[in-house]
């Protein structure tokens, strides 16, 4: 089943488009967590079992577990093991913002689509469609391409107008997406600025979004589902995985992903 | 001892800006290296310490290492560990092209410059200075930043030319980066076309450059030379470690740096 199917089939059994992130952060663990032998498979495992039944998707993000190199990539991988086996219907996306040609995109490509199984992961898009090209050959899956992200400095680059088309940069990777199925190429699209994301979604209205920056980064769930439309995912990590760090962390976790669930079910069908 | 510091004593000492990148192609690795246990690594062990006497600073690509997961980044640990051990006066350029923000970023800085001690790496540019932050406290390191890749996509965004500045979105990450000091801050520059290099040099006469794009990728090294000036790295990586696949692989690679070592050089006087 491609990505597409599996999101939009989850999606509208939940009645949502709640995405739960990952980001198992050592020093944030909680003191019980620390001391596993395995603490972020420990912390992952245990997020994703009290949140299942309100996740439409995961996203894990890798440095969390890059930070601890081959011990940490180990960990990811039964994370992710834990996820096909016990939650197959549950699609992933692996944050990996990776970005290169040719030979080496394609490494890539194969680990996380090939080896791994994950169904969708994000890149950026700064050396053009050349660095796409790899990934597009796993036709059930799919990427995320930075559009416009949510931080200050996404002004910088992306918010600037070219002369010749008249677009920003963000606009332009939009446009350059054309020549790709929306099947195979989503856009991450930062949610600050909820009149960005409402404009991108009229141009882009066959493209899944990734939206990040609900909850802790500062938007509100009552600005993004006005405009975002049903092919979206709203990600959340640190609301609802660091709801609290002792003891009943997952069962925490599990409540704030519910609170979301219900503010999302109850708006769904005006989506 | 700084980036800059490292870099400038072995490339005055060594009359050369040559960079040994380390791209351990799987597929394409000498049989009698395949059948080791660790051939990745066993593979790079034998390239580096058969260059290294011509070595300016290695880059190894972390993407051929990822593809094999937790067991080919164990590969690349026991790498910059026998880098570290034995050849402790070659700079190491991790080239991850990562790029990411806040805590997240923080995760990949600390385990590439606190943890492997790795002296530089690249990162990408499309989140804007933020994305850079973390990594600027590590302040003994280096980030090059992708500016101008030499694939042909390239043109799609980095080429354009924005309204408001009048400069291409690869100057601008140029301009952008005049707040942050050259000794914690150089460029990727693609070699595919000598001018644009030229005036990138003239309007950044102080930073480094990392360019790649020379012998398989194509750009000559009698057309960069005369216009990448003293504080640039030029990266050859297939056309020295797949020299030969059979059983000689290790001295012909020795052989194939020492030839362009040669050649640099003899032009090093003039650059």
């Amino acid at each position: 089943m491609n990505f597409q199917s599996k999101f939009l089939t989850r999606s509208r059994s939940l009645q949502s488009l709640l995405c739960v992130g990952l980001d198992p952060d050592y020093h944030k663990l909680p003191e019980i967590v620390k001391r596993s032998p395995e603490p972020l498979f420990h912390f992952c495992r245990e997020i994703i079992d009290a949140t299942a039944p309100y996740a439409v998707a995961y996203k894990p993000n890798i440095a969390f577990f890059e930070v601890f190199g081959s011990s940490g990539i180990l960990q990811f991988e039964k994370m992710i093991g834990h996820l096909k086996n016990n939650h197959p219907h549950i699609p992933i996306v692996a944050d990996i913002k990776r970005g290169d040609l040719d030979n080496t995109a394609r490494q890539y490509a194969r680990y996380y689509f090939g080896d791994l199984q994950v169904d969708s992961l994000t890149l950026s898009p700064y050396m053009g469609l050349d660095s796409l090209r790899p990934f597009l050959e796993y036709q059930d899956h799919l990427v995320f391409w930075l559009c416009l992200t949510s931080n200050p400095d996404a002004a910088q680059f992306q918010k600037k107008r070219f002369s010749e088309t008249g677009r920003t940069l963000y606009e332009e990777v939009a446009y350059v997406s054309k020549s790709v199925s929306p099947l195979n190429l989503g856009f991450v699209v930062g949610a600050t600025n909820p009149g960005e994301l409402d404009a991108l979604r009229r141009q882009n209205p066959d493209r899944i979004f990734l939206i990040p920056g609900f909850g802790a980064q500062g938007a509100r769930l009552e600005d993004l589902l006005p405009v975002c439309g049903p092919l979206s995912l709203i990600n959340s990590s640190r609301g609802i995985h660091f709801a609290s760090n002792d003891a009943d962390f997952a069962s925490r976790a599990g409540q704030e992903a519910e609170k979301i669930h219900r503010q999302m079910q109850a708006q769904f069908n005006n989506l």
